[in-house]
């Protein structure tokens, strides 16, 4: 419980209505009560106006508003700050449980936990706070860093690296073998896939993710990065910082990705190709080579999303283009015949 | 072993040949053999007829069949029936498995199995007669229904519910956090996800599909949904009543659903948008806005399904329409010299 | 260590250079040392030329090369022979796990090795050398044949068949219920789904792949198929042999592939169709019809490749030639004008 004055100290922002009014949840407008805060941007405004929360969080921008607010310049950011305020955290079951598996010539940090049917197999290093859910699996020879989570059923194939505060959600695997084979007489012979996958400090994983160790060498995965669910990375990648790699989207084999990059849903890439930094590619595009910073693109071939809208138009009225076509066609017979 | 005139009764069908044809199994057109009966519907009927099923069941509207039959409104329905009626039950071990772990404070109905490694975290309710197989993990404080079935390596976070008659495959993840981040200076930070993700009753779920857990309030599936594998549902979406979703699919976040949708392979949509009842979107669409009750749309962005086929259609003689403009231009261009 | 000598002969190679240089790893040429091999193919020699490799494998065809080389006709198997050769295996913990779980009737070969927490339910039957990582499930009357290795947390639902030398890696799902329902006034009812799946020898499947159990009869993947990650296979597939289905492909129920059929990423199929061999369908194609033996095809519908490439650049000239179109109306108004 806290009051309003209390919250706009939180997140620095400036009061509007009664400073002692008690707040005790943070949540979205429609579920909101009147002992709770919660947040509004453009085009929801209004509809928070007449909301039942206690408070509302507003953009400095905001001329005026009808119920007690508090004023920011990133009503986002305010929010996710008192997410954290009023959520209580769920009390683990701290420490190495009886039923989990510890391998020969491990390292554990201070306060690692390690829940019931964890398995950290041989010559593994943990650093200091890293919780593994029941049902993850380290394979020998990996590193993982400090504040890190891996959530149930999460695999670490054998020599990966992970950062510092790094986060795997549910049944992702990071490091299985990429798809490597030598094709004789239409017969496949897979390519011993010997090398690793890193990830970098401050990178998270969605749900059901693959990213593939490479052939030699390490796929990579830049700090900061953050990957949604059902991802696919193929061996040998290369991905920068920061980069927002929506649902569904499958990165080819040998790619190397730039700094703040956003991959919209379903995005795909050819494999072996460099994409620069600093680039939004729309959801669905289809990237079959290589592209310069900070572009914008979409479609499939990928293409400057202006482009991409004046041709998706353009295929709108195609029938009636067809149509324009055969009359100026007949029009032209007709001058044809009378001269 | 059941005789043909006892099948005929539990469908409710019409007989015609031998009542007492002895029927030991069900199966498709091709495996069944002279102790099996199998189905046909257009436009199987002719194979049917010169399979070497015992007997066959067939829809009403054919009105001769050269082989013992049942005739029944709807075949697939009274086969489906029969598949149950002769496949054995598999012999599971019921109970509570000596191998499981539960947590603390946890109520489990009556005849609830938990297979060997099956994990039930702190404060967890789990229905009557349901039935988690091994390495499930139940996060703390999940509610479970009556009669439901959890399959190897599922995931249910903490805090999420699931109804009755639930049926979730192997390896899905139910309750992992949304993807939201606030981004500053390129850097992106993790908006808690303290919301949950609902399942209602009779939902049934494939493998490896991510239902993420809401921000705030919950993410919902409506009850009889049936979800395939592979599919993607961001946080905060509410998905109506008895919608089909087929496999890779992937619906953003704040997406809202009516009832009784079907969303075929490989679909996408974009976020906060809302999908009328009642209507279907072809393989591949791609939904970009929101769309009225009673649709069914194809493409991407997604548009009527007939305009679709139109545009489509017109694509193809692209090419050839290039050559006719080009001929075009010629002999008006000729006109011109001429005159 | 190896001298290059003793490597050349190991790979049926034409040594040129110093026969004693010795060698103790493999790795590509970007992190090659002086005491690694690598290897190099077009368009890659010129960048090996100048490596730090202490020598690179080159095919046949490289007329002059200025550093220690090996000269053989495939230098991708050459290599891919070396990486073998210089990884040390890991050294697993084998045999039996003291803490994996095996149900009653079971059969296990020779130096079968189940790792912590393995599940081996009821009446499964597994061959000489095969390898079950922790987590695994295998269902009720399984039979793996010898030298297959499932990664931690695969399923294999009950009453599956996997060949010799399978590989499955982590998380995936063999045999998981079909997506099959029967659907009376709106609401969905399950169809029993009593067949299984079929992994014949040599097949390698990545991890989150699904391939479902069949309704009736078998799901089958042919002998020698390779499959990528988050690769979907619908129920009651056939899918021949040596086939290479490359990431996030969905292949949906009753489809029928021949022997030798590459599917690109992200490709989607619909059911019931029959897909002839010795084919490529490049990435994001949609195939909807049967297709012959022999073709290489792209595109939603899938078509010709040849003819999808004039298609795209046709629609690419759309907006310019939507202008033309324009002009020429223009044009012919004016001659009526005139006239």
């Amino acid at each position: 419980m806290k009051t309003l004055q209390e919250i706009a100290e939180l997140v620095h922002g400036r009061l509007a209505g009664d400073p002692e009014i008690a707040i005790s949840g943070a949540t979205n407008i429609v579920d909101a009560g009147k002992t709770d805060i919660t947040f509004a941007v453009d085009p929801h405004i209004e509809e928070a106006a007449v909301c039942k929360a206690g408070a509302v969080i507003v953009p400095d921008s905001v001329k005026s508003f009808p119920r007690p607010a508090i004023y920011v310049a990133e009503p986002r950011v305010a929010f996710a700050c008192l997410l954290e305020v009023f959520t209580p955290p769920l009390r683990l079951h701290t420490g190495i449980s009886e039923l989990a598996f510890v391998g020969k010539d491990t390292e554990l940090g201070k306060n690692v936990t390690l829940m019931p049917f964890a398995v950290v197999d041989d010559h593994v290093k943990i650093g200091d706070n890293t919780i593994l859910y029941p049902h993850t699996y380290v394979g020998q020879h990996v590193t993982i860093g400090a504040d890190t989570t891996l959530y149930s059923n999460v695999t670490i194939r054998e020599y990966c690296r992970l950062g510092d505060r790094v986060i795997v959600h549910s049944s992702t695997v990071i490091g299985a073998d990429g798809f490597g084979f030598t094709t004789q007489d239409g017969v496949h012979t897979k390519v011993p896939q010997v090398g690793n996958t890193v990830l970098e400090d401050d990178v998270e994983v969605g749900a059901h993710v693959g990213i593939d160790r490479a052939t030699t060498g390490s796929t990579i995965i830049g700090h900061g990065t953050k990957i949604d669910n059902l991802v696919h990375i193929g061996h040998n990648c290369h991905i920068g910082a920061n980069n927002l790699i929506v649902a569904q989207t499958g990165i080819s084999g040998s790619t190397i990705v730039g700094d703040n990059v956003t991959f919209g849903g379903q995005v795909g890439t050819v494999g072996h190709i460099e994409i620069g930094g600093h680039s939004v590619f729309a959801a669905r595009s289809g990237i079959t080579q290589n592209t310069p910073e900070g572009v914008f693109y979409a479609g499939f071939p990928a293409q400057p999303h202006q482009e991409w809208l004046r041709m998706k138009a353009a295929i709108k009225h195609l029938p009636e283009m067809a149509k324009r076509l055969r009359q100026l066609e007949k029009q032209l017979a007709q001058y044809e015949k009378e001269q």
